[in-house]
């Protein structure tokens, strides 16, 4: 149980080690060791909620602010919280193992491509502690070893965290160190995690824009990018007024503060006096700021004048961007320059608008009357989610445990040679 | 037609730009497209040739030598055979559009995952004219533009390839702005299509370790690696001995110089005199060189005493190194320190070790009794082959067209808000 590794690389190079073993159970064992993580989170809440403490006081000290004491915070029922997450990770179907693609060759070679464990799963992410133990229980019930690097502000709490899930796996017979921290390596940490091409198969990075950028900009390792989103509704001329209304409200008030909730409206000029005022009037009884272009200021005195910067923004907060559109191909353009390609939405009745905006619009999920909120490895049905892809590699909008497996070929011959 | 782009970058922004009226394409129009190309190419074969002629002529005055000479030479029948390559990828069918993934809510919203185009596809590659062809159909037929850096060496062959490609693009009222090369803006225009994060949406690189290393280290584009191959073959125990000698004088001799074919045997310590022999008589008639280690070396004098480096050597050549191992776990060791993760093969008459060796060699392709020769796009069926990928992103062993696409999660409504 005592790690004698003295560097990062060595961490992950144990992690690398381990990771054969943990690739090789079967589902119902690793079923099993996520039931034990979430037993042995709950026994050691004492501890974990102890090491908070400190990370808290720490973080008072610094005066970090509110948000994040909030954010870094992990009390009795947070940890109960947590462990129930794990339980509930632990009860979805097994993703390795899956046959993806089956053939046989002329003559007679076996073709099965199957789904296997990436190996080595790194994260870099900052000051939430539960993602030390979301992401762990993930990479695990899919097969992989994972290495950690958590925000420096959270990092007893993180300790205390790996420490616990390392005795389950210790518990079980399993190799303990299949779970690893480098936090303890600060800046250096990072680093080497996002040079350790070969040893770390894949890199999430999870947290701001700036934090993925740098990720994105520095890795080695091929790196899953979480992304921003400058989310847009568009109104279209034959919008229903009611579900305009109903969808934006949501999209944009339900919760503020997450990725796919709506940044930018945009409206078609011939539904402007039908369909805005409603909507306006909705927003502004659910507390939210209109930033509005002329037209949208002239109508509704009320907003804030936007410039250029409010398109282009993630408000998080409950602000929005409204802007009167020519058309639908004006507003194509506008999504294509300011869109982040996480969630695009039209409200429409027309079928043909509906269909353009569903071919055109290069973002990973795409809808029609709805609210870009549903966009969410829970909605989706997926159980959980790693994170929200807006890149075009491997994986693209909501990520589930699938999408942290690889596949191989498997390929099983009578003496087959090549003519 | 005549190109106005004055950098690198403007290029790669125009086929950005064509790369929305490309993606929109029907299979069937993406076909017609395909077969203008190769009649295209054949209509202007004197002009290709005549180029070529000019790269050749430069390439003696350098004297790159004759092998980079005869990979430059485009004559007559060689653009016939690049034409009929186009003609077999514009049969191929549709990837775009595939439904992968379907399911309905509960709320009723209805979820769709489809294939699309990346967008932009990029490649760096070295002086093999063919590849400027093969790659631009491979994108067009997927739906997808193009950007090219070829080699220097045959820059104004690959200026007349891409020239007669837009012609046909043009022909058929396509942007002719989705064929792009880079290669005039020298090291400039690789630097550049490295760091076009947001507007080239993947590179894959093609050529030697040392081009694709480079790649992978500076490019900021998500690259799908096409790697290097140390493949492996371990004779079992309880190996057939007459499998045993004809899969792997077939691995290595069939065509030594591509990267499917066999650098390493090793031979269970117990099946070495009942089946090297044989094996070692059939690769010295085959012209074959054996690199062996002790054990080797004393049963067969004429081998060549291996060191070190020969276990990591991808030699492409008549060139093999011969192992003897302990055991399944002996084996294992040594390709898990040596192997590039392409393709390992075992020959076994024990099914018990053939699943461990499927279980846990961890490399794109993982065979039972059969010649590694088989690891390829052509021979798994797929018509066309963009590369082989040894990485675990998105894209593992042979990749066909619908490794050229990602996906999208299109949503269908009526008014959904998330509760």
């Amino acid at each position: 149980m005592t790690t004698v590794a003295t560097s990062a690389r060595e961490r992950m190079l144990l992690a690398k080690d381990a990771s054969r073993s943990i690739g090789l159970l079967d589902g119902a064992t690793k079923e099993q060791l996520l039931h034990a993580i979430a037993a042995r989170l709950e026994a050691d809440t004492d501890d974990i909620v102890a090491a908070n403490a400190e990370d808290l006081e720490r973080g008072r000290e610094q005066a970090i602010g509110d948000a994040l004491l909030d954010r870094l915070r992990l009390d009795r029922p947070r940890v109960a919280a947590l462990a129930d997450a794990v339980r509930a990770v632990a009860e979805l179907p097994d993703p390795v193992g899956r046959v993806l693609d089956e053939r046989v060759l002329p003559n007679g070679l076996r073709l099965q491509k199957v789904a296997v464990p990436f190996g080595v799963v790194g994260t870099i992410y900052e000051a939430r502690p539960n993602v030390t133990v979301d992401i762990a229980a993930l990479a695990l019930r899919s097969g992989n070893a994972v290495v950690l690097r958590g925000g420096t502000a959270a990092e007893r709490t993180n300790a205390a965290l790996v420490r616990s899930m390392r005795g389950a796996l210790s518990e079980l017979g399993c190799d303990p160190e299949a779970v690893q921290t480098v936090d303890e390596f600060g800046r250096d940490g990072a680093r080497e995690l996002m040079r350790a091409r070969g040893i770390v198969d894949v890199l999430v990075p999870r947290g701001s824009a700036q934090l993925i950028e740098t990720v994105v900009t520095e890795s080695l390792v091929p790196v899953i990018e979480t992304g921003a989103g400058v989310v847009h509704i568009l109104v279209d001329a034959s919008a229903r007024a009611d579900w305009a209304r109903d969808i934006i409200v949501n999209a944009k008030a339900q919760r503020p503060s997450v990725c796919n909730a709506v940044e930018t409206v945009l409206v078609h000029r011939d539904a402007a006096e039908r369909v805005l005022p409603g909507v306006l009037a909705a927003l502004a009884e659910a507390g939210v700021t209109v930033h509005g272009d002329e037209s949208v200021v002239r109508m509704h005195p009320a907003a804030v004048p936007a410039g250029e910067e409010d398109w282009a923004t993630e408000y998080l907060s409950l602000d929005l961007a409204v802007r009167v559109v020519d058309d639908l191909d004006d507003a194509l353009e506008h999504i294509r320059r300011y869109s982040t390609h996480h969630t695009e939405s039209i409200i429409t009745e027309d079928p043909g608008h509906a269909e353009r905006f569903l071919a055109e619009v290069d973002s990973a999920v795409v809808m029609v009357n709805a609210s870009t909120r549903f966009t969410d490895g829970g909605e989706f049905g997926f159980g959980a989610e790693v994170g929200i892809s807006t890149q075009k590699l491997h994986a693209r909008g909501p990520m589930g445990l699938a999408e942290l497996t690889s596949s191989k070929w498997l390929a099983r011959g009578d003496g087959q040679i090549r003519a």
